[in-house]
């Protein structure tokens, strides 16, 4: 119907997360209508993030180099390990710029539903890097779900026999909810939670 | 916070239509993690497009070629001028695969509260192609709205001197659709239009 590079333009978008064919359409649309100022710069900035990108053999993180600029930032606190399921949430806790410690990118959970047990994940890694004398804590960061807490479960059992303090993020009311709203699964661990005041 | 490449990319890929910020960086991060099968292709297919891709100076169709491969097809009925909005209308009636005619994309609307007037629109084109002796059909398909309408009426004043019959494509019951749950205006007009059965 349209031309064979518009064609192959919608499909690859539309392989995008959260794009459709429909989507993807509106999209090729839109870089059609803005050529210079965003669909020239995307191609470029697509080719050469491609180029430059590269996942650290440290942590798993997703940057420019390797090993990534937070494992070779020297006023990071090294004895301090936070383990994560995925990049992007490595992404979302540095945006909170709470953190000063490094990471540890599991790539994923344990599932057996899905089939992925512990050689699927980054977890030797981890283990290797928590001998180290140095490291003191492992936050263990994974989702509040079940696929994630019987990650956090089972990398608690590996490193039990070091000498190092394993702790894991608060789970309760997310800041700015309401009670009234919140699933009764939140409002429970909120509750087995408290602490004196 | 994250790399300049990196945070570059999901700047652009914020701007398309439907993605914020955190989709973008969903994307990326997917782009990322299919480099070979995904992002170089996609870096390639953007910069391709952007090279060949224009704007059809006979009907406004975005394609590679000017004029259009619709405008170009000999197959294609030139005596009937089918009037749409936006490019994306044009592709919407092309996937129908139901005409056989050519196109006018007049890029928008008449809008008074967007201040779009005749003058913002591609109407004087369709005036001189609608004075072509060959032409025996204009069908109108604006959307169905305020807007979409005004400037159907618009544009058969435009054209009532001429010796051609204007039509417009029917409103009413969308094919699957239940009386039940369609809008009160939907069943005003579909009732209106009624044709003998």
């Amino acid at each position: 119907m349209q031309d064979n590079d518009i064609e192959k333009l919608i499909y690859l978008l539309s392989k995008l997360p959260g794009l459709g064919k429909r989507s993807a359409r509106r999209c090729v649309l839109h870089l059609v209508q803005n050529k210079d100022s965003l669909m020239n710069p995307l191609a470029e900035a697509i080719a050469s993030a491609a180029d430059s990108i590269k996942i650290c053999d440290e942590c798993g993180n997703v940057d420019s180099s390797n090993p990534c600029h937070i494992c070779t930032d020297s006023k990071r606190q090294y004895d301090n390990i936070c383990v994560v399921e995925d990049v992007s949430d490595l992404w979302a806790i540095e945006r909170s710029n709470i953190f000063r410690g490094t990471y540890h990118v599991l790539g994923g959970t344990l599932s057996a539903i899905d089939g992925r047990g512990p050689a699927d994940l980054n977890i030797e890694k981890l283990l290797q890097k928590a001998s180290n004398d140095d490291v003191k804590e492992i936050i263990l960061a994974t989702n509040a779900t079940v696929e994630g807490q019987t990650t956090a479960h089972y990398i608690t059992e590996r490193l039990k026999h070091l000498d190092i303090q394993i702790t894991q993020i608060a789970h309760g009311i997310p800041i700015g909810g309401e009670l009234e709203y919140l699933d009764d699964g939140t409002l429970a661990t909120a509750l087995k939670a408290r602490r004196s005041f």
